[in-house]
C-alpha cells in the first residue's frame, strides 16, 4: 500500500483535521497523482457533516482534483510520469451497463464509485478524496489537463464546471437562446460563463443586489433582483432555459413562469426539502422541469478541452489546507467568489 | 342573431338546465354547425361549478363538438353545407403572435378564445359551448371530420384525443419506447390507445385492479396496481415516458423514480393542489417533468386524420342531454368507460 496523508472528518460535528491513511498499490490500469490543488465543493461539507445520512467515517472529502502523474501501471496508455491529470466526482463504474457504454457513468446501473465515501472495489475499503497529497485512480477515470490554464482555477471545472456544462450541451443551448441562471455561487458562476461562451443571452437571477456587477463581468448581459417583483415583470415567459444552481429551499413556480413555450428549467442544485410544483405551471407553455447530474467521463474531457481552448476557468480563492473549517463556515454564508481551492503544497 | 338552445349552469351550485340564447350572425369566415354529439370533459364540470374561479354565468359547457355544416360565410373555403365538422377547445386566437404562427394557438401570446366561458371578439359577450343545438365558429378553428368513424366516438378526440396525441407526438414516442400511462379515464384511455398505435410498449399504472383487463383491450401489454409496492419493484428506472392523466392529488415522485435516464413524465391532468417534488428525483437520471396543453389547430386536424386512418376512437357512453347532472356525479366517481357523449338529438 502507498502511504498518504490528508484531512478527514471523523464525525459529523468535529472539525476536519489531519489524517494519515493508505492508497492502494497501482493496478496495471492505475495512475498515481501527486495532488496540486483540490476545489472545495458544497457536497464536501454535506458529506463531512453527514447531512445526506450516508457518510462512513473517517471521510476525506474533495472531488475537484488537479495534479501531476508520478507513476503509472503497466497497462496505462493515456498518461506518463510528469503529465498533468485531473479527477472529478467519479473514480469507477461497472463500464458494462447501457449507461456506462454511452459514457454516462454518473448513471451507472450498477452504481458508480464516488471519489470519496464510496466502496473501493479493489481494496474493499472506502475511497478517500482529494484533501490529500496523492491519489491512485484508474486511468479511465483520470482526465487530461491542459497546461495552458492556471491549475488552481481549473480544479473546480471537475465538478462545478461539468455540472453546468453537461446540461447546457445536452439541451443544446447556444446562439439565439435566452438563458436565466438562478444563483451566483460555485455552480452559478460557471453556468454564466459557459452559457455566455456558447452564445446565449444570459440573465442572472439573484436575491443579492451585490452580485450584479460580477454577473456582467462573468458574461451576463442582464440582471434581475428576484426579491423585487418590478424587476421580474418583464421576464414572464421570457427564457428558453433556466439553470437553477440553488441548493437552498426556494419557490420553483416563480422561475417556471419565466419559461417561454417549450422552455426547460434545469436543476443542478438539490434543495434538502421538496419543492411545491403546480402542474399548471408546466402545462401552460409545455414547460419542463429537469435535473442534471455532473457528467460522464467523455463529456468531462470534452469540457476540459473546451475550457482550455476558450480560456475558461473558475474564479477561485486559494486557501491553505488548515483553513478548511473556516472556509466551510464562509461557504455556508455564501462568502466566496466563487470557489475555494486548497493549495496542497500547504498540507 | 341566430336563436340557439342548450343547457347552461346559472350558478356554481345549481343543476345544469335548459337555456335559450343567441349565436352571432355568420361573418364571412364563419361556419354554422348543427351539433350532433358533444363529449363531456371534466373541465366542463370544473367550469360549471366555478372550481377554477373564473366562470362567467350563465355558462354553456362543451368543447368536444361534432356536427354537420348548415351554412357558411361568403369567404369560407374549407367547408360547404352538409360537411361534417368538429370544434375543440378553441374557437379563436390572435393568429399573429409567434405561437399562433407556429400552429400553437393554445399558447397564443394574446390569449386564445375558449369554446365556452371566453370573451367572444365579435359580440363582446361570452362564448357558449357544445351543450347546444348549434354553434357558429370561424372556419380556421373548425376541423374536418371523416365519415369513416362513428361520430359519437369521434367527439372526445377533440379534447381527450388531442391532449394525449400532442405530447406523444411532440416527444416523438414510438417503437422501442416504454410508456407508462397513469390513470385510465377519458384522457388515460386515449393515451393507451394512441401510444400503442405509435408502436410503444404501454403499461397502465392504476390504483384500480378492475382496470387491468380493459387496459389490455385498449392496447397496453402490462399493468401495475400502484397501491401494491410489489408490482412497482420491477418498474424502477423503467419507462422512457410517462403520461400522467390524473387530476386528483397524487405523489409525482413515485412515478419519477420509474423514469429511465433521460425519461420524461408529462402531466396532462392538473391536480388542484401543488405536488411535492424532490430535485433528486429529477437529477438522478437527468429526468424531466413536463406539461402539455391540448394541441394547436394543425395538430388537431392531423390527429383526426390519423385516427380516421387507423380506426381510433374513444370508448363512449352516449347519454341524453337531460342526463348531464347525473353524468357529472358518475364522472366524479370515475364511473364511466371512458367518456360520456351527449346525443344532441335528445335536446
Amino acid at each position: 500500500m502507498i502511504a498518504a496523508k490528508g484531512y478527514a472528518a471523523q464525525a459529523p460535528t468535529t472539525d476536519i483535521a489531519p489524517f494519515s491513511f493508505e492508497r492502494r498499490e497501482l493496478t496495471p490500469n492505475d495512475v498515481q497523482i501527486e495532488i496540486l490543488y483540490c476545489g472545495v465543493c458544497h457536497s464536501d461539507l454535506h458529506v463531512a457533516r453527514n447531512e445526506w445520512q450516508h457518510t462512513t467515517y473517517p471521510v476525506v472529502p474533495g472531488h475537484e482534483i488537479v495534479g501531476k502523474v508520478t507513476a503509472v501501471g503497466s497497462a496505462v496508455t493515456k498518461f506518463k510520469e510528469g503529465d498533468l491529470a485531473g479527477v472529478g466526482c467519479l473514480v469507477d463504474s461497472c463500464r458494462e451497463c447501457v449507461n456506462c457504454k454511452k459514457g454516462l457513468e454518473q448513471f451507472c446501473k450498477n452504481g458508480s464509485t464516488g471519489t470519496y465515501n464510496s466502496k473501493d472495489k479493489h481494496t474493499g475499503g472506502m475511497t478517500y478524496g482529494g484533501y490529500s497529497n496523492r491519489v491512485v485512480v484508474d486511468e479511465s477515470f483520470t482526465l487530461r489537463i491542459s497546461d495552458k490554464l492556471p491549475l488552481e482555477a481549473v480544479a473546480p471545472l471537475l465538478c462545478a464546471g461539468i455540472t453546468t456544462y453537461s446540461p447546457l450541451r445536452h439541451w443544446k443551448v447556444g446562439k439565439g437562446h435566452k438563458v436565466g441562471v438562478v444563483g451566483l455561487g460555485g455552480l452559478g458562476h460557471m453556468a454564466v460563463k459557459l452559457a455566455a461562451s456558447f452564445g446565449a443571452e444570459v440573465t442572472l437571477l439573484s436575491t443579492s443586489a451585490g452580485k450584479e456587477q460580477d454577473a456582467y463581468r462573468l458574461g451576463a448581459t442582464k440582471f434581475a433582483l428576484t426579491k423585487d417583483p418590478e424587476q421580474l415583470k418583464g421576464l414572464a415567459s421570457y427564457f428558453d432555459f433556466i439553470i437553477d444552481s440553488v441548493s437552498a429551499e426556494h419557490d420553483y413556480n416563480t422561475y417556471l413562469s419565466m419559461l417561454n413555450v417549450d422552455g426547460v428549467m434545469i436543476c443542478v442544485g438539490a434543495p434538502p426539502t421538496p419543492s411545491q410544483i403546480m402542474a399548471f405551471s408546466l402545462i401552460g407553455g409545455r414547460r419542463s422541469l429537469a435535473g442534471s447530474l455532473i457528467g460522464g467521463l467523455p463529456e468531462t474531457q470534452e469540457m476540459l478541452d473546451y475550457c482550455a481552448e476558450h480560456n475558461i476557468v473558475s474564479d477561485v480563492e486559494v486557501i491553505r489546507m488548515d483553513y478548511i473549517n473556516e472556509a466551510y463556515e464562509r461557504m455556508l454564508k455564501g462568502d466566496v467568489k466563487y470557489r475555494f481551492v486548497i493549495d496542497m503544497a500547504t498540507l
